[in-house]
């Protein structure tokens, strides 16, 4: 949304060849026919953009191969699974994960350790990350992939400059993780919620959708139009402090009744009198207290039941809000929200339908479709996206 | 933020002409020379684009003019202020107007009646309507304008269809105005507030702002990097509907305890005791009770500076929520609100440092500059800008 760029002929040139790779990313094969067609180029226009995506390695012609004979014209093409990918690193409270994202959109490596970082240092939880980083780049060049960037999902508010603002429950604040990183790949550091959605968006038929997530704080990504919506300083969707009851309980961000004070993994775990710390210890690992609650309440536990209806309705509340304000077409739960949908998802929609402004308004309430892993291939999926939007020429 | 148009010449030029367009409408005039290096295109490229600009009477050049010496390179260029012209209209509760502005965003010509617009029929509103639209058309084709389309600015709901899908304060639900306008213009229909935040993105330095719009009810336009939100449906905006206190009164949405029923004129007016029929009819017009209101709590009554404070409150709270989710540089109080600033703000603006999810973060609470004449302008302005965005070819 940005003022457009010039129209010099280089400009339009690029413009053009990104327009051929995501017309095949979104269609996965098409001939130089059907790309024409559908990007309103004519079919010499084309060809020439094919020939030139074919020398980079960004796309393939399928089909038995002849060799010296690309161009064909009626051959159905594809993006590169041989060329670049994006390698993507989540840093969440209790693990560390990796992997490594092909042009298509396929996890080709993935690494995930348990690691206990609340309250840790940065330098150590980036040291043992540089190790994983440096295991997927292996395991991505001997499958045949050169990776292309790096992104880094972190739970917490991320600047516009990619600098860690607040990571409450890693404790962290004005980190900046680059200098922290011994890749030499180019960095994306960004929000957990922001990369969950560009998972999502990847797979959902949603264009505009509110993508909320949950590891153990309330995160949110907005996405208008099929693009995040960042925010003047890069902190949009702090979905978990939108007040539900403004003169609810006191919240760590200084105000009252805020949304992560009654949806909060924290929060649900001390409304069914279990002391969060204890259930970290004993249920350690990512989605450990998320698994516990489903067992309790799918074996009858009625405390543990209201407690997650309780959270449905707080959500349901919030959500009201932000659909009155952001009118999106879906609202979709994220990571530990995806797997108490259950015992959430009812009092959540009942609140949500009787507190729209038009009750003619439809808004679906789904949930993601990449689910807990969402964040961390989102982030490699991000650099996917920017080879697609500015490809590299051909060497 | 839709797809990018594929990169034909055709559209290269045309986005090009709009490109000088826009460098003008910012700067007021430049040189050659500076429309070059603003907008990173070759000097003899700029040449040619403004001969077509010129020749299509959208642009003229400055100073002493020489007849049939167009094209000196060192003169300064501007919009035409002899060329196309938007014709603006607002439909208020209980007023109607109409104003012309030209491309240089100046209002030529303007009319205001009052008109007691509630409960009333949309036929002869719009046959009202459709008198003041002549009047000010020919008005501005004596000052040697052409109008290139109307816009229609309503306190309501209005689809992406351009339908009005529902006007509260009016009585009207599911309307389309266009058949009822007698007007050979192109026409389009918006929200109010949508418009009014156009008239407030003309005049300010803000490109990330929420501007809250309050006649009788209370709605919102967001704008995102200078464009704005329109949601799924067309909707986005319906701030008078955010949840305040969930288990608050009843509203006519369905909804409880939405900020509307805090903070609309309707809550103040009953909260200090007086009926709002009754201050209906004794202070009719645009701001009748409004103005009321300021002369009462300048006046040193206690009971309406406290109720405009309790609806400062709730607004704060409710933009909390809209602050936390959008991150917008700025919020702007428009309309009536910008008339009960000194009141609304304080408690407003305490509310809101109180609840921001990163007190580090800044967002500046300001009054909208073009006030209330802000949708009418607006509704003008869009016209304008759909003719700077896609300049008519020279005849």
């Amino acid at each position: 949304m940005s003022a457009p760029a010039p129209g010099t002929q280089q400009a339009m040139r690029r413009r053009n060849l990104s327009l051929v790779l995501h017309a095949l990313a979104e269609e996965g094969s098409l001939s130089r026919a059907s790309v024409a067609a559908r990007i309103g180029l004519t079919r010499a226009g084309v060809s020439a953009l094919v020939e030139e995506l074919l020398r980079a390695g960004l796309i393939v012609e399928l089909g038995r191969g002849r060799p010296g004979t690309v161009g064909r014209p009626g051959s159905a093409l594809a993006l590169n699974d041989q060329g670049p990918c994006g390698i993507g690193a989540e840093i969440g409270v209790d693990h560390l994960s990796v992997c490594a994202v092909d042009l298509r959109g396929t996890v080709r490596a993935r690494i995930a350790v348990d690691a206990a970082n609340r309250g840790r240092a940065p330098e150590p939880v980036l040291a043992e990350l540089n190790g994983l980083i440096q295991q997927i780049t292996v395991e991505a060049r001997r499958a045949g992939l050169e990776p292309a960037g790096l992104g880094v999902a972190v739970p917490g508010l991320v600047g516009r400059d990619q600098t860690v603002v607040r990571a409450p429950n890693l404790g962290w604040q004005g980190v900046d993780l680059r200098p922290l990183l011994t890749t030499a790949l180019p960095v994306t550091v960004d929000n957990e919620a922001n990369f969950g959605a560009l998972a999502e968006l990847r797979e959902a038929e949603w264009r505009d959708f509110v993508h909320v997530s949950a590891e153990i704080g309330i995160g949110a990504a907005v996405v208008v139009d099929g693009e995040l919506l960042r925010g003047a300083h890069g902190f949009a969707g702090e979905l978990g402090h939108v007040p539900v009851r403004p003169d609810g309980p006191a919240c760590a961000c200084g105000g009252r009744g805020c949304l992560e004070q009654y949806a909060g993994e924290e929060a649900v775990l001390r409304a069914v009198g279990i002391a969060p710390e204890r259930a970290a210890r004993e249920h350690p690992g990512p989605g450990g207290r998320i698994a516990l609650l489903a067992r309790r309440s799918e074996a009858g536990d009625d405390a543990v039941t209201r407690a997650l209806g309780d959270a449905g309705e707080a959500l349901g509340i919030a959500l009201a809000g932000a659909v009155n304000l952001l009118d999106p077409q879906a609202v979709v739960l994220g990571g530990a929200l995806a797997e108490l949908a259950p015992w959430v998802l009812p009092r959540l929609e009942r609140e949500l339908s009787d507190r729209l402004a038009d009750p003619a308004r439809t808004v679906r309430v789904t949930v993601s479709r990449p689910g807990a892993e969402g964040p961390l291939r989102g982030s490699a999926l991000r650099i996917v996206q920017s080879v697609l939007d500015e490809p590299p020429a051909a060497a």
